[in-house]
């Protein structure tokens, strides 16, 4: 199969965006172009452009962004879709993009991922999240993610002793880390006592579903990223020396929570993430750095079980340790995470393979993880019914 | 390139769906699957699912459908995606699962499209299809399809001499190719005279966008279609003999229509059906049937011209001649087209190619065209600014 990398990244600033939809698209995406070096228009050699997002048509009343985004970037007549796969939009499109190249229909591709999900605010964009449940059996009796994190986090804590600040240590890590990544949502440390053992805890960090407060759940936030991707026979033709993606792998679970055997297991997690080391040749302990899906705090801990990091049962352990900061044995959202980086549903796949790029390119400033060579990207999809596990490995020289 | 096949239809009777969004896919994808000999359960080998759909999010509040669908159809942990490109998003999910399968990443993949369009109705209807205009340059102006459909058309009369007669005449062709196909939405032959001289025809056949009349303009359906596509050198594995896909071409056009240099071309169409003939090897004369995406008549008579079946400003002189018909030179849309058979949005790009897999396998019944060994499906996206051609070609003995 013919080896594919990347050597562009792109990136808005999290949080509320500036201007349309489309040029917000626009903005990660000119500057991953700039990156390798691509001038639009005649000539731009782009075969491929790629956008995922998951509200377009429901938050924002648009169809066809992608063709839209060709022509505002001037990269006609490449070829355009739009994918969604609920919040592993991102990491999907990356993959289908992969294929593209992998096939030798492409060499190169651009892939963008992004969200306005500012423009509904409380129960709407809940509501919004929520139509990725499954529509009979879940959906309209009025499940929400939040409402299952709860109820997951609950079964966790029992059966496993993790406790509520267990889990205020992994938001109060990733908002330390978010302190030193400027396209950031959120750019405040809490203090662990205050929201947890403090007397106004209820009052600041109030329960969002209980187990859960605010600070085990990640914001509501606009943002795009981008990538563009080429084939590594035409790497040479990029400003920038490629970072390799070494492993794709992607699993379903029942769609229909309750219909897990285990409800505290993530199986889709567990065999993405095997197949994406297969394909790499890479174990567990040859990772340096993941960026793991924590749209709620439990879901770090459980995901760094599933992908092999620790023990099932034992990722709690670890964030007691320092294992996963920056520093630790395996560094952990250093780009803050979905928790303070923040979570524009279609870009967070794309977002997370930003930062390994940077990381592994040595690019990460303050929150660089030494000699980083490779990197694990988990985008987790509903909860956890569709799972795209990505690892890129720096090239050698 | 790996070479890539189709062993498996399936296509729902396009009209008004009985039971619900996920039911409508789950219809279409279980016949392909059968007709492949796939059972579905632990072993069952499909590695990717595609769904193509445009409205999941708008017209019916569901997201993450593909991986609804994989896990209802039992084919967890099979990878799946959704994928949108307006009204060529079938036609996009065709082209990523070929390409999935040709990187060598996948052997097997299901591609499913729908539509569940009619729980909307008239301007609703007409302003869900309009978001895939230019958000900023045109939908916000009130502009809509069946609008740019009525400008185009009476440039094209202006500069080529069509007339209302011969759009009637695509229509009424189509309506007769219909005749023929059990899951065509509608099954009524017009009378030429009625429709177009006659002193009713007004009433009968009213304007929609002048000089567009009701039977210049598809129907809104609901709908799905489905294919099974796997590598031909694991084809023996299932019960069908493949039909090979040989060519798919794809080109974006500018996304404001305003901005084309001479608006009676589709460029995109071009460019994309010149690549799919590049590709496969193939001329516009080996073409033996096509399926030529007619959401208004004027449409089926351009993208005839722009595929290189006639020249330029001669494509209503073919319908004239009956060129066009079932027993003519190259007959075009078959099993009634987006006007006769019905336009699910998502669906169609789908629906097009089951049909020439139906003629290339010669189970077209009543409107098979004799010996058919090569057919080509133009998919049309926004108006004409995502255009995917695919060309299908008859294995030989």
């Amino acid at each position: 199969m013919r080896k594919v990398g990347i050597v562009g990244v792109g990136h808005t600033k999290f949080g509320r965006a500036n201007g349309s939809f489309l040029e917000m698209f626009s903005s990660a995406a000119v500057e991953a172009l700039d990156e390798a070096g691509i001038k639009t228009g005649p000539g731009h050699g782009v075969d491929q452009v790629l956008v995922a997002t998951m509200g377009a048509g429901m938050l924002n009343r648009q169809s066809g962004v992608a063709s839209a985004l060709v022509d505002t970037l001037n990269l006609r007549p490449a070829m355009a879709e739009t994918v969604e796969n609920g919040p592993a939009s991102g990491a999907s499109a990356v993959k289908l993009a992969f294929m593209a190249i992998a096939s030798g229909m492409c060499d190169v591709a651009l892939v963008v991922g992004g969200e306005m999900m500012r423009v509904v605010t409380g129960w709407e964009a809940t509501d919004f999240v929520a139509t990725m449940l499954h529509p009979e059996a879940e959906y309209r009796y009025g499940l929400t993610l939040p409402a299952f994190a709860g109820m997951f986090t609950r079964l966790y804590m029992d059966k496993y002793g993790v406790t509520a600040k267990d889990l205020a240590m992994v938001a109060v890590k990733n908002h330390e880390h978010a302190m030193h990544n400027p396209v950031a949502h959120i750019q405040l440390v809490p203090d662990l006592y205050a929201i947890t053992e403090d007397e106004d805890a209820g009052v600041i960090n109030p329960y969002v579903a209980e187990p859960l407060r605010l600070y085990d759940v990640c914001p509501v936030s606009d943002g795009a990223a981008a990538l563009v991707l080429c084939a590594l026979d035409v790497a040479d033709r990029f400003a920038k020396k490629p970072v390799r993606i070494a492993g794709i792998g992607q699993a379903t679970d029942t769609h229909v929570i309750a219909e897990r055997e285990v409800p505290t297991d993530l199986l889709a997690v567990r065999r993405a993430a095997e197949k994406a080391y297969r394909m790499a040749g890479l174990k567990p302990e040859d990772i340096d750095v993941a960026e793991l899906h924590d749209a709620f705090s439990i879901l770090e801990i459980a995901i760094s079980e599933e992908v092999g990091f620790f023990p099932k049962g034992e990722g709690h352990l670890a964030v007691r340790r320092g294992d996963t900061k920056v520093g630790g044995r395996i560094p952990i959202n250093t780009s803050g995470g979905l928790k303070a980086k923040g979570h524009p549903v279609g870009a967070t796949g794309i977002s997370q393979i930003v930062e390994l790029v940077r990381q592994l390119r040595g690019e990460a400033g303050g929150r660089q993880v030494a000699s980083a060579k490779n990197g694990l990207a988990v985008n987790f999809g509903g909860f956890g019914n569709n799972v795209v596990a990505t690892i890129l490995s720096r090239e050698e020289e």
